[in-house]
């Protein structure tokens, strides 16, 4: 590891720390360096706070001048609450700026960097910039698509089922995997499942840990036939939208929308039409979202290019069954050749089961 | 890690380098250390060749005395071609025996060691107990139940197909991983395929490595419909047996057999009885069966509990289909709670693939 690379790890832990608490802003963190001794960390915490740059800087006070300074993100150009970082770095005599990754907005990308070139500042992009990439994932995508990022989440056995031919599915993961699952809707804005398996299951799709964040719950229902008795609409914990086709009963609608449910409409004739459904949930701030659903609303998502990320647990049982469902269904593709690859994959054991991760890379 | 540990490991180490060349029988590796040095180490080099405890002994010469014996195996009690080897120590005036594993016969099973301690020699069993287990769990089934230590391979995508909706399997996994069934093939004495397979695919079943040995090649044809002209009867560079039910046509099993197939017939109606399957095999000196069939083939072997260790390769790729086939199918289990959990499981990267090892724990 390089002196740059130990530097930007401890910018990307203090970042990391702060995850959940910067929404709708990215983690950043930021570390100067003067004479081979650090002389101040900074983090974003919150939006409406001085960026981690400026915490820094406040830290370091006179021995700013001449240092170093590590930042996980590209200093900002522009006039917010704090003022342009880019700027307050050059005004505490700063010599050298070590960054990871340049701001994600291309709007805004490169004017950072060419504020402080102009001062005559050295600048080194790209250290840790895979790290620093992942860790604000959902804020990359966000600012610049304006639609969630979406986590895919499905547990299976071995043999690829997410229930037995009857659709017995109690359960596949163990209590570990289950529990990881409630730390991902706890760090989650919404979570989406179809309407069948609200009428089947009747789940809460809350987060159950301690004082665990409720995501929005997001339920696909083509022609509004929701029993009105479902937790996800009698329990008031959680905000509950749902989507459906062109195709749903008006007098339902009311109904519905009179128990305090958004139902939303969209163009799609037989189904709801995915595309519509992350496009309106980013027009309402909504940045993530966690799919937990069947296999047939997980492959309208996957044929439309719109899964980001695919978390899936594997439990170590063998269930058989050619009637099984798998967590993947539709038509499915013709050849091998066409499948979707996984790239950036990574796989951990959590309880007995493994956990396996990986980002969809689709072809045109 | 204790010292018990470090001297078992490098007996291991040794037995373990010899893998493939002892058949009949199972590895065993030794190694005898006196006031804390090692004086002799020793392995099962080939069947009719002397035990690992007399290759230890005779390096050791004089320095045995005294001295401390580890063995991965129950020295043996019988007069084989190189004598009772728990004699051999005792007459070595070996003071200590350090065992991992009894021997896996219950007719001879710690007849080894009675030998020994009424000699007055101290006896320690259970040192790296279940790394031998492991090693040698092919000659332990075989010796026991005298049928074939059966592993189920499979390559799935992520999302558990093993074709795409088409029938397309070109190619599910990388090239690292497909090197990798090659070895697997190499290691084992038989490799068992559908007929279906051998129709739509017509496979060679050998091992494509430089100096491979290629196992024997299992067919199940229930009716015996396969065509003449397929690889796995045309190619002689492996031996062919083919099971049939009771229901085959007796002029096509003289057609086959005049082209040096042998066909053996089970007591199945409409598919071949897989019990019998193994029961043959074990007869004709069969310890180890590479299970490559389809999702029908694994089920029924699978429902019979006769598979021993299973090794899925996981290609990281997505390709949906409701009507995608699994490498498990049949009716399958109802209820989850009655799922054939495996244990002792493991996980690795193999190329862009990940490879899953595995053991079926069966329910009674």
């Amino acid at each position: 590891m390089t002196n740059h690379e130990f530097y930007m790890e401890l910018a990307l832990k203090n970042a990391q720390a702060m995850k959940g608490q910067t929404d709708p802003n990215p983690l950043v963190g930021s570390v100067i360096v003067n004479d081979n001794r650090i002389v101040g960390v900074g983090a974003h915490l919150k939006a409406g706070e001085p960026h981690a740059e400026i915490h820094a800087i406040r830290m370091a006070g006179d021995k700013a001048q001449g240092g170093t300074i590590y930042v996980t993100l590209e200093p900002c150009s522009h006039h917010g609450r704090t003022g342009p970082c880019a700027l307050a770095i050059v005004e505490a005599g700063i010599k050298k700026v070590i960054i990871a990754t340049l701001d994600p907005n291309p709007i805004v990308s490169g004017r950072g960097v060419k504020i402080l070139e102009e001062a005559g500042i050295e600048v080194v992009v790209g250290i840790c910039e895979e790290a620093s990439r992942k860790m604000n994932e959902v804020f990359n995508k966000y600012i610049v698509k304006n639609t969630p990022f979406v986590t895919l989440k499905a547990g299976i056995t071995l043999d690829g089922k997410i229930a037995t031919h009857s659709s017995d599915s109690k359960w596949i993961t163990s209590e570990e995997a289950r529990h990881d699952v409630h730390q991902l809707r706890n760090e989650h804005m919404a979570i989406l499942a179809g309407v069948n398996t609200v009428i089947a299951d009747n789940p809460e799709l809350t987060t159950r840990i301690p004082n665990g964040r409720n995501p929005i719950r997001i339920i696909l229902d083509s022609t509004l036939k929701i029993p009105l008795d479902r937790k996800v609409i009698t329990d008031k914990s959680a905000d509950t939208w749902i989507f459906t086709s062109e195709n749903f009963d008006t007098e339902k609608k009311s109904l519905v929308e009179s128990m305090g449910i958004s139902v939303f409409p969209t163009s799609g004739q037989k189904h709801v039409n995915p595309i519509e459904v992350l496009k309106t949930l980013g027009e309402k701030g909504i940045s993530s979202l966690l799919i937990e659903g069947g296999g047939t609303i997980n492959a309208a998502f996957l044929e439309n290019k719109l899964i980001d990320k695919a978390i899936i647990y594997i439990a170590p049982k063998l269930i058989g069954g050619q009637y099984a469902p798998t967590f993947l269904e539709g038509s499915g593709i013709d050849k091998m050749a066409d499948a979707v690859e996984l790239e950036d994959t990574d796989i951990i054991k959590i309880g007995k089961d493994f956990k396996f991760v990986g980002y969809p890379r689709y072809k045109n």
